[in-house]
């Protein structure tokens, strides 16, 4: 069973695409079931160039109702019952998003194949908003023009591992192991009581995403991603720019780096860059200023909580 | 001046993109001024893509709502809010689209800097929908599955050409030029009249292109067609699969051939490719069998009355 937990960024830029950024999606892949977080316009397009399968999406999670972070949903939505798509999508996304797509629906006389979930999320709360086994997924307040939330994405507790060399040494039955793994003691035929932490090692610590789309610098968000193992966070502009940042309710890359300073995570992606940045490498310099361990968002990569993405920043990819 | 007449293809693909080709979208380029026809999803990426200005476009035809021919059209209307935009845009398209786009500029809080302007077409009749000083464009009912109308672009009537010799001969005012190229008649200083067809010759013929998006075979077409410089047809399907072609509205090869023919067009352009091609040569090979003036849609290329597209049919980008 693959044991993944990791981002690829299928989009970068903020509000407007540019020739060689599009606007705002990413993927989590989580033992190989997939989450799409955020569609800007034209994320299947983005998802074929990268031979991510469509049919490995079952939860798409958006922040807010700006072009640039959904516009890629109907699209997405019509091209699954295209190919045949049989399984529920499940949909999560602030008060208007079902209006929007059910109006286009009924316009093109589309009836889905599929069955879609409508998960309106409350953008002023911190709250659950999807579990299963394999991950919770909590929304995140954000400060933006518009009602706006963010993602957090934190894998389930694992069970814990045991010890070969135990199961052989008091001869435990096959049918036992999963209780064990599960916290369970163990007792012998002879009814001495074998405890659980002489049998198991504790789990790999569960993995996680903090995912901030659109926002202004907003400390409130720190106690909710604490630790996270990843922080995508927005760094729409360079310090400079910071007065044009506060205007439009962005961040700039001092301000993202503050924030994954404050909350302690280990790694953090800065992306959804203004169009007015051909070359990215000063905006992950000013960012490394305040947090040393980030990288830029490039479309295509692939990040997880351990790796260091190579090509970072080299200015083939960076223009 | 400029006195061009040519097609610039954005997308050929037919329902979903495909890893090649996008969905539907093309300009006409009439003198410098630009008309949007339809606009899939990515239509502003591709208009980039070929450094096609939006501030250019003012006038945006939409054939029918589903999301192959319209998903791209917030987007750009966004992107030219961001750049500042401030004439107004002019949209024309079926019932709905004027609720799809409000819808989202109410939930997205966007009050645009310029004034959007929806004419809603009436997809069962032949009407003028658009008369200005370079074109006239009409509507033109289709056979599709919803309510689906082509467009009919014909270049307004253009001044007679005043002949320079006259011009010597009689001594004629530069305040009268206008009105000669306009058909009067010249009086002389002695009384003597002389007639506009001494003076001038006849304009350049008006050049047109038909738009037909998504149809079934529909000989109901061919009276409002007749005769233009450039036929757009969907060939979505070889001939082959005609019975995929029927149950889903659309067209084959060999149809969109026919109605050329029958129409006594000057030149075929066939697009709106299914996905199953990879390799576009049999189609138009099959279109040519019925009409032999036949081409490719290619995305970036440019067509107008004349020139032949050197392009056609090369497997490097049929591919």
């Amino acid at each position: 069973m693959s044991n993944a937990f990791e981002l690829t960024i299928l989009g970068t830029s903020s509000a407007a695409p540019t020739r060689n950024r599009q606007p705002t999606a990413q993927v989590l892949n989580v033992n190989d079931r997939l989450y799409l977080i955020d569609c800007g316009e034209a994320t299947q397009i983005q998802l074929k160039r990268y031979k991510i399968k469509f049919s490995k999406i079952d939860h798409i999670f958006i922040s807010h109702l700006h072009g640039d972070h959904y516009l890629g949903l109907l699209g997405l939505i019509s091209s699954m019952h295209l190919e045949g798509r049989t399984s529920d999508l499940h949909i999560y996304g602030p008060h208007g998003l079902d209006e929007i797509i059910n109006i286009q629906l009924k316009y093109s006389q589309t009836q889905l194949k599929y069955k879609l979930h409508f998960n309106e999320v409350n953008t002023e709360i911190n709250k659950v908003v999807l579990s299963n086994d394999q991950i919770t997924v909590s929304s995140i307040p954000l400060k933006h023009r518009i009602p706006c939330t963010g993602y957090l994405f934190l894998e389930s507790q694992k069970q814990r591992k045991i010890r070969k060399d135990k199961l052989e040494e008091y001869q435990i039955p096959v049918n036992q192991i999963n209780d064990i793994k599960d916290g369970a003691d163990f007792t012998t035929e002879s009814g001495e009581i074998i405890p659980n932490e002489e049998l198991t090692l504790p789990p790999a610590a569960p993995r996680s995403l903090a995912y901030c789309s659109d926002t202004a610098y907003h400390e409130d968000v720190i106690p909710i991603i604490q630790g996270a193992d990843i922080l995508y966070h927005e760094a729409t502009f360079t310090e400079d720019l910071s007065e044009r940042a506060h205007e439009t309710y962005h961040s700039t890359t001092i301000e993202a780096g503050r924030i994954a300073h404050k909350a302690k995570v280990k790694k953090l992606i800065i992306g959804h860059f203004s169009a007015r940045y051909s070359d990215l490498g000063p905006l992950l310099e000013e960012t490394k200023t305040v947090f040393e361990n980030s990288y830029l968002a490039i479309e295509g990569e692939t990040y997880n909580e351990e790796t260091t993405n190579t090509s970072q920043p080299s200015s083939e990819v960076l223009q």
